[in-house]
């Protein structure tokens, strides 16, 4: 049953399970801290394709197919595919899950993804609607950067704050029951605009979201920092993860003990240069479905508060003088 | 309750009701056959914004606050708005709806957008997770273009079969009980690819997904064509919907007595230079949360089954040799 407490969060009192998940990643990020986590790593940019964004269509596939297997699912299984990416009109995924034949649900939500899938199927899921489903994003440095910045041959200097876009994608797949651990509530963020134009600093234009997402998602579960194993935003980076403390610390929330940041998990600072750290939307679908979900399975993790943020601008709306808006979603995934 | 029936079909038994809807549209859309029905005509492709994107944004914000009016609903009362549209990264519904601050939900769907973003709307209402929200979406035929195919000012020629993007948005309101129609079913479409390359022929490439789409859901329900006061599809236009009627009919299905498209209605073919009708979110969006709508308030239609269809391409996939995948998604919609 979906309960409404306070007024932006959901309880799901049954709590549906992730009853499999996985993640890929590329080159650069199978050589960062997380190598050992991930299911898959991709030693060149194309994957054998004819272009990055295929390769991105390819990848999203290949964590799909993967957390089917774990699941012990076949395409036939699913009720719903609910993915999505940063590409013009979401091409990685609709190209990428075409041949699955599985009833598709487009979703955009930039480097939120990840929270935005998994929240709405969660919902689907606990509502009956859904019997098996999977949830999943990806992101592809290269396609990205075309996309987004500059032609990669052009050689452009990256500011100190820009982030660094995963290669990388994941996938969850969502049962009312199974074994693994439950998804027991969820809120869905609001656009935060606090006027930021600068696009090599999604950070900053992101951590007001994520302050007001889990400030509220506190204060209607009445919870504490605490309470907690893991407050896990994704992506913030360094910059937007410092910008997040401060904003709530302003609001006397401390979560430093307990919070952790997809986008500075994923590269080793030192020794990858990624100045502010990692993003796009297969940062944190790389990361959760590997490391973090891992970690619960192990028990190390039992109460984990996900937050995935975006930032939802375009190149179009920065170029037309636009500020960054920014949005965070998030999902409480907690040991049975 | 959510009810599955047959492989791909959802009841929804109690039925969320439309208790708001509302549709804007441009000035040649109001010159066209729907005029009286919209509830407002905007004189000029700008909107006194600076670019067209900025006026696609203004007009979907119109939309949706003439469907919380009509539901006698403010920002503060919507628990979520679901929306998308054609544009990279969908920023005419993050920026359009920014202001409101209520919790939004991106979804991508193309031109089946309306048909999504209800669907999962009233699947949130039924299931208890959401009291009032609203769905909708929007399209505008300059920011399309500059978009999708050439800049305005090169005035290029348009073949036969292009379909011409309705400047325009819609939005309905959903609540789980009051006055108005009820949604009572649902069905998510599966992406349908049968290798069209050509951008200037949407309708050819969404056909097949929306007779997918609709010989599914008549064999889950086990209806008839005739149980049907109206099959909308939005849009596949006339190219199409001829190629629909016929992939149906080759199937022994003959929906030809009770088809309608968004696309040949918003538009007098004989008058007005579309070639093969309208299409973009804002056609379906437009004609559903007006002319039927108001159609289905005088009682000269009971049971609409209105199915969304949607082309998910983008110009960098059509650049790299791709086809154009199409999907299709399924609403009922019927008087109390």
């Amino acid at each position: 049953m979906i309960e409404r407490v306070g007024r932006y969060t959901m309880k799901l009192t049954q709590g549906p399970v992730i009853t499999g998940y996985a993640g890929v990643a590329g080159k650069k990020e199978g050589e960062g801290p997380l190598a050992e986590d991930f299911d898959f790593i991709f030693e060149d940019t194309t994957i054998g394709e004819k272009s990055w964004e295929k390769a991105e269509s390819a990848m999203l596939r290949e964590a799909v197919s993967r957390a089917m297997d774990k699941a012990n699912k076949s395409p036939s299984d699913l009720d719903f595919l609910l993915a999505g990416d940063l590409l013009d009109q979401c091409i990685s995924a609709t190209f990428g899950l075409r041949g699955f034949n599985i009833p598709f649900l487009g979703m955009y939500g930039a480097c939120s993804t990840m929270a935005l899938t998994m929240s709405v199927g969660a919902l689907l899921t606990e509502a009956g609607a859904s019997r098996v489903c999977g949830v999943g994003t990806s992101s592809h440095f290269c396609s990205a950067e075309r996309q987004f910045r500059f032609p990669l041959e052009y050689g452009g200097q990256r500011t100190p704050t820009a982030q660094w876009t995963v290669t990388g994608a994941g996938c969850a797949i969502l049962e009312p029951s199974g074994s693994g651990p439950r998804i027991t509530a969820a809120s869905i963020g609001r656009i935060c605009d606090l006027g930021i134009k600068d696009a090599n600093n999604m950070g900053a234009a992101m951590a007001p979201a994520a302050a007001e997402t889990i400030a509220s998602f506190l204060e209607d579960t009445k919870t504490q920092p605490g309470d907690y194993d893991l407050i896990l935003t994704g992506d913030l980076g360094y910059v937007g993860s410092e910008l997040l403390l401060r904003l709530l610390q302003e609001q006397e929330t401390d979560i430093a003990q307990v919070h952790d940041d997809c986008g500075m998990m994923i590269f080793d600072r030192d020794n990858q240069d990624v100045h502010a750290g990692g993003s796009g939307c297969g940062c944190s679908g790389s990361v959760l479905n590997t490391n973090v979900l891992k970690r619960m399975a192990k028990g190390e993790l039992n109460r984990v508060l996900f937050v995935g943020t975006g930032a939802l601008m375009s190149p179009t709306s920065s170029q037309q003088g636009e500020s960054i808006p920014g949005i965070a979603h998030a999902v409480l995934i907690q040991n049975q």
